[in-house]
Order: structure tokens, then C-alpha cells, then sequence
């Protein structure tokens, strides 16, 4: 074996008594013909070596890879790991490998080129980007797509999904349920959830109900409820940011003693699983990961003019609005 | 650039006036000195062109990397993401960056050649290996550390939890609640949580409850705990061996009307965050993840012989076991 422990190709050629280029035109189908009987004799060594052809130096010849690289900030979050997970299977069917980068430290440009520079033959990012990590993008002259974000920066593909009118969408339905004070727990005015928001309460001639900024974790979420609940007057119903938000807020409802959604209905965003199986079941705007990742995978594989593709999200209905 | 959009060492060499040569030993702090002036000369360059060495050529020539890599089945299960995080972060503090592959279709050969393929120092695996896997281990000569399984293949170090220690104890505080019906939602018979249940039990001269085999998820939980209420006479406690299976027992529960802790007991395995925001609030055994991750890069940085290192898990009470 070789100092670093692998089998080299020059043992396999030994092995089989063939020339080190005969080797090479076998596992690569080529540049020259390789008659079957010595082909058969260099695939039984590199079985018997456990020789594995080097997949980086492959790549340096070859500018191919066969994998793709997702950023994604923090995996606590199920719905990253869902969107993951969606999106190494939806790789596995183009025949792509998935290398995942996490990135809680938020250094998006260091994770960008780290992906990079292991030679993946496009990126997904699935966070937010700066002007930092939108000119180590560019740098890297790796296709990029970013997801699960509605705007992108100049000059870079996009798959987002239409949080404006989901969230309009959740607050027009939690007034159909005949509230009049709809709080919301999420990021700060001029979001887009937090703009559906207010528009829809608006739009009904309502004024703004009271809104609670809060990290989109379980934490968050927890500590805007029990906010809205110290109010004197708390409101009837609430949309959470996130479906973490919204797991967060029923823990703060129950402890409070409040009832879901007798007291305070509760609507979410997201459509993780875990919305799924709270108490009581979450309604929740529901992401199309799925549709999503595809678009995603499509648009980093057959690159043109970058995009900017939004969809749709639908709210599915559970008990936690009333329904 | 060259043709795959890279700005090269030659670009780099021209911009600042030096050879190719001086560039790299630049670059790589040697093997010749470089004058301070003219270095000062190729970093400028290399900010300007923004140029990034190549990181795959640099492992060839190296063999090290500065990057690790962790294979887990599923990202879904956010005791796994979590993992993920915890490992990205004791990876960071040790200047190592992290890269992912996640494995929904089990098929850990690949996965372990794969990253094994992309030059990474080292490997950690949350997944328990077969003989193809571990023959893959072997074959990369990376170091490798099975990180969150108690039990491991000759010759591949591994850092776990006493899960059997974890789900007697489990069991031991419920029969202190006072119960004597306590069911088992996991895995089949011989796997360890449900070996220290069933001796739990034995030691307390009381029968087996009722198991349940069920798979490691939500959907898994709830099922298995349908059929434990389905039951002529439904146990009044259970553990779960996973906290997912955990929350998926407590919809079941919470549909059937069952109140917990009064009616049925729940106590369940690994300490995630969703855990602690369930409702009722999830007594669980929990995992010493910080320190299973420290503790396997220890491992797998410094190797020596194998090791198989098993952490005690502690049981963190909640609201579900009527605590």
C-alpha cells in the first residue's frame, strides 16, 4: 500500500499484470479499447486490492463529481432536517450524492468555499445570504441555487416559497373562525410572514394585533406566548413564524392553563412532522419541500439565466385553529 | 479563469509578478522562504483575482485535510440533527470543519466511501455498521469512530451510551411511581433498552408488561401505543425508546382521552429539545451528547488501539412520569 494507507493503482496493475494506463482505461471506459479478457483481470485485482479510484483526482481531471453540496444553518430545526433529507433522496434519484455543510456559526462564506473547494458540482444554500457569501458564491464559480428563500441576490437561482400570502392566507382563515385580535410571534416588520400578516388584518379593517419577535426556535416561540399572555388584553388566536415557534407557543398556552383553540387558536408555519404530532395537532402552512428541492435540483443541473421560482404553500388544517 | 471558471495559480503568479513557485511556497509557508515585500505582492493578488487554493489537489499532496466527515441515517430524527450540531460545533473548536452525509436508504458502504472519497482526516458514523460497512471502514484506512452505539465491530472504536443501564433506570423510577403494568414501545427482543426494561421488571418480581416493536419515529410511537390501548388491560406506564416514538405515544394517548401522567405514565429515550416542549413535558433518558461527540474526535484524532467507550445516561424527569 501507499503512505496514506490506500491501495494504489499501480499495485492493481501489478496485480494484473498489466501497464498502470490499462488500468485507467478500464475503470474509465476508455481513451483506448481494453480487450475483455484483461479488462475482466484488472476488475477481479481492483475487487481483490479493495482498490477504490480516487474520487478527487478524478474530479481534477474530469471538472465532475457526481455530488452536490447543501448548506443549511442549524439541523436542531426539524424542518432543515426534513428538507435534508428530502433533498439527498431527490439527489439520489438524479444519481447525485448529497455533502452537507451545517453552519450554525453563521459563517456562510466559510462554509461555501469549504463545499466548494471539495469539488462538488453544484451548491445548494439553504440560508440567507449576504454580500460576503453572495461574492464567495460568485467566486467559486460553482452553480449555486439558493432554497427555501424567496429573494436571492443578483445574478443567483432561487426556490422560495410564497410566505406574504401563506401567512395571509393562515390570518384570513383564523378571522374566518370569527377572531378579532391575531397576534403573531416571528421576525421583525417588513418580513414577508409578518407583512401577510398585518395586511390581512388590514385588508378585514382591523387594527394590527399585537406582534412578539422571537428567535425561530422552540425557545422563541415559548417565551413570545407567555408575552402575549402577560398582555391585559392576550389575544384569541396567534401565527407562529415557524412550526418551533409554534410547538413553543402551545407549551407556554398549556402551562398557562390557556386551551387550544378554545381559548387561544394557534396557527403555524413550516409543515414539519413534528406539527403533526403536537398537542393538539398544529394547523401550519405547509412548505412543498418536495416540489421545492426538485425545481432546485433542476434549476443547479441545467443551468441559464438565474430564476427566481416561487411557490405556493397551502395550509393544511388541524385542530389547534379551531377546525 | 480556466476553462472550469477558476481563477488558477498562473493568473495569480502574472497578477503579482512572481512564478507559479513563488505562489505556492506563499501559500503554504514554505518549502523555500519568501521575501516580505513579494509576499505581501501574491496575497494582495490572491485577494484581488479572488483566488482560492485548491483544497482536493492540496489533500492529495498533504493528507490531511482539515475536515471530518459524519454519516447519519436520517436528518428527520432531530435527536440526530441535533447530534449533528453538537458535532459541528466540538469539530469547529478543534478547527475542523464538517462535512455530512446523511443515508436514508441505509446503504452505508456508499456513504463511507463516499466521504472517505473526498479526503476527509477522519470519519464518525451514528449508524450502526454490517460487515460490508465495516469492510468499507477498513478499506478508506480513515480513521473511523462509531459515534452513538454502545456496541462495535472488531477493530473500529466506538463511543455509546449504556442504553441498558438507561432504560433499567427508566423503569426502576415508574415501578417508584407505584406502577406494576409497564409496557415497552422499541425495538425487538436483545436490543438493550428492552433488555434493561425486562430486567427492570424481573428484579421487581413482576412479569413482562406488554411490548411493542415499533420503528424509531413518531408515526412508530403513535401506532405502538394505539395498540398497548387497544389492549383488555392497557398498562398504566410506558417507556419508549426513543423520544420520537415518545411524542408519537402521547398523540395516541391525548386522542384516546388517556390523561398523562394520571392515566398512563410516559417516560422515553435520548433527551432532544422537542422533549422538553411536549405536552405533557417528556421525563426522558437522556443522551450525554456533548460529550459523546468530545470524546469521539478525541478518539478519532488521536488513534490508537480501538476503544469502546460507553457514557451513562441520565434520567431527566418532566412532567410525563407523574414526577
Amino acid at each position: 500500500m501507499s503512505p496514506t494507507g490506500r491501495v494504489t493503482r499501480a499495485e492493481v496493475a501489478a496485480r494484473a499484470g498489466v501497464s498502470t494506463a490499462v488500468v485507467s482505461y478500464t475503470l474509465n471506459g476508455g481513451p483506448k479499447n481494453v480487450a475483455p479478457a484483461t479488462r475482466d483481470r484488472v476488475l477481479a485485482a481492483v475487487r481483490e486490492l479493495g482498490y477504490r479510484p480516487n474520487a478527487t483526482a478524478r474530479a481534477l481531471r474530469l471538472g465532475s463529481t457526481g455530488q452536490i453540496g447543501l448548506v443549511v444553518a442549524t439541523m436542531s430545526n426539524p424542518y432543515f432536517g426534513q428538507l435534508t433529507d428530502e433533498t439527498e433522496r431527490a439527489a439520489a434519484a438524479r444519481g447525485l450524492a448529497l455533502l452537507v455543510r451545517t453552519n450554525s456559526a453563521r459563517d456562510l462564506t466559510t462554509a461555501v468555499e469549504q463545499l466548494a473547494e471539495r469539488q462538488v458540482d453544484g451548491l445548494l444554500i439553504a440560508q440567507s445570504m449576504d454580500e460576503a457569501s453572495t461574492a464567495a458564491v460568485r467566486a467559486t464559480g460553482v452553480p449555486t441555487v439558493l432554497i427555501n428563500e424567496a429573494t436571492a441576490p443578483d445574478g443567483v437561482a432561487s426556490v422560495g416559497v410564497d410566505r406574504f400570502g401563506g401567512a395571509r392566507t393562515a390570518v384570513e382563515h383564523l378571522l374566518g373562525h370569527g377572531h378579532r385580535s391575531v397576534a403573531f410571534i416571528g421576525a421583525a416588520p417588513g418580513e414577508d410572514r409578518r407583512r401577510g400578516w398585518s395586511d390581512a388584518l388590514r385588508a378585514a379593517g382591523l387594527g394590527e394585533g399585537p406582534a412578539v419577535e422571537a428567535e425561530y426556535s422552540r425557545e422563541g416561540g415559548y417565551r413570545g406566548a407567555r408575552r402575549l399572555l402577560a398582555l391585559d388584553q392576550p389575544p384569541t388566536a396567534l401565527l407562529a413564524g415557524s412550526d418551533e415557534q409554534g410547538l413553543g407557543a402551545l407549551l407556554a398556552l398549556h402551562e398557562a392553563g390557556a386551551r387550544v383553540p378554545e381559548d387561544v387558536a394557534v396557527v403555524a408555519f413550516d409543515g414539519s412532522i413534528a406539527s403533526a404530532y403536537a398537542w393538539p395537532p398544529l394547523t401550519t402552512v405547509t412548505q412543498p419541500t418536495q416540489e421545492m428541492v426538485g425545481r432546485a435540483l433542476d434549476l443547479l443541473l441545467q443551468p441559464g439565466e438565474p430564476q427566481q421560482s416561487i411557490l405556493a404553500p397551502a395550509l393544511v388544517r388541524r385542530r389547534s385553529c379551531g377546525c
